[in-house]
């Protein structure tokens, strides 16, 4: 694959704690510049960045998110909240003690529930791997392909664990429905950008990827 | 002090992604069997913890967390539904790209909406010491103590940084008007604790303190 064509592929991110408006706006000039999959930011910052990209990339941002033990309440509420604000995509994160419980028909609920908010936008599911065994990856891979969202998604990139090639082999394995991957986390190279793809990812969100790229063009 | 008089100090907590209502109810009978000041859980348990303690011991919850970039309109909503479901103090986690932005007004504002929110229970605001300059921490000092809310808390615990003495010192010196100060992350030994209260703190988050007290009462 040629570098320009990896730019649709990109979930342009940024989520740290203290980011600003500034460099908010510099993610999605760039976005724009490099015709990226979307731009993936912090909730309150959707509004002001819909207004600044006026259509011209889309808007993911983040829901329930990194540690997805919030109410399901709050999770359709800041759902709708991000949509009404201007958000294409919506990312958001799985109540993980829910599944450590068994509690399988609870998590498919609560997906469903926040897809229904998100309408037409496209929701992706976080399962944060890292914190999950093989086998209750696997039933989640079902249970995401069973649920109305479009996408399962491996990490919020806070849990002290990314993305792996053998997780992204393993989902493709066990999605069905069309249910799309996006690998997140530890996407630190092409080379990894150009394996995640290979092994069956249509989207790598990732905070560095685009600069690499952009690097490796000119070089 | 006497290690049993460190009880009613203690905001008994357990906010690990995974955590479970097994792990969670075990918490909230430690915090009844010992007269901790409040068990600090995620707001997707404190539906059933507030059914299961009865009011024998005050609910805690996090509002925002940890990143605190939610918008406000969502983290009003969190704090409502939290004290709906039975939780006698919030504690809540502060915009802290606002912070870098210096949009310090903003961060007041979002303060007091989520104050409202809570009417009379305790909301305590949480402002991530380790991203935080000095001077930032020092102006927060100021703010949260010109806010409605009742304490002022270093860290979530996921920030890759803890409650320090030098911080607590420093919060000593700044807060005015009544405004109490929260310690959480890194409380490691009963050592620390005692410590963190000498300096001026007035509450301790805590997941590991209680278990070491009752060691050494024991031993």
């Amino acid at each position: 694959m040629e570098k320009c064509e990896m730019f649709p592929f990109i979930d342009h991110t940024l989520l740290k704690q203290d980011a600003t408006w500034q460099q908010i706006r510099e993610l999605c000039q760039e976005g724009m510049d490099y015709g990226v999959a979307s731009v993936c930011i912090p909730p309150s910052f959707v509004l002001q960045a819909a207004d600044f990209v006026q259509g011209k990339v889309p808007i993911c941002t983040v829901i329930g998110f990194p540690n997805g033990y919030q109410s399901t309440a709050v999770k359709v509420f800041e759902a709708a909240q991000a949509v009404k604000d201007g958000a294409s995509e919506v990312d958001m994160v799985i109540h993980i003690g829910r599944v450590k419980e068994g509690r399988f028909d609870d998590v498919l609920q609560e997906i469903n529930a926040v897809k229904e908010a998100c309408g037409e936008k496209i929701l992706k599911v976080i399962i944060e791997t890292c914190l999950l065994t093989e086998e209750e990856k696997i039933t989640l891979c079902q249970l995401v392909s069973r649920s109305k969202a479009e996408f399962i998604k491996t990490s919020t990139g806070f849990a002290g664990g990314g993305a792996t090639l053998a997780d992204i082999r393993l989902f493709r394995e066990h999605v069905s429905n069309g249910t799309k991957i996006k690998a997140a986390g530890g996407i630190k190279t092409v080379k990894d950008a150009e394996d995640f793809l290979a092994a069956g990812a249509e989207r790598l969100g990732t905070s560095s990827l685009l600069a690499l790229l952009r690097k490796e063009m000119k070089g």
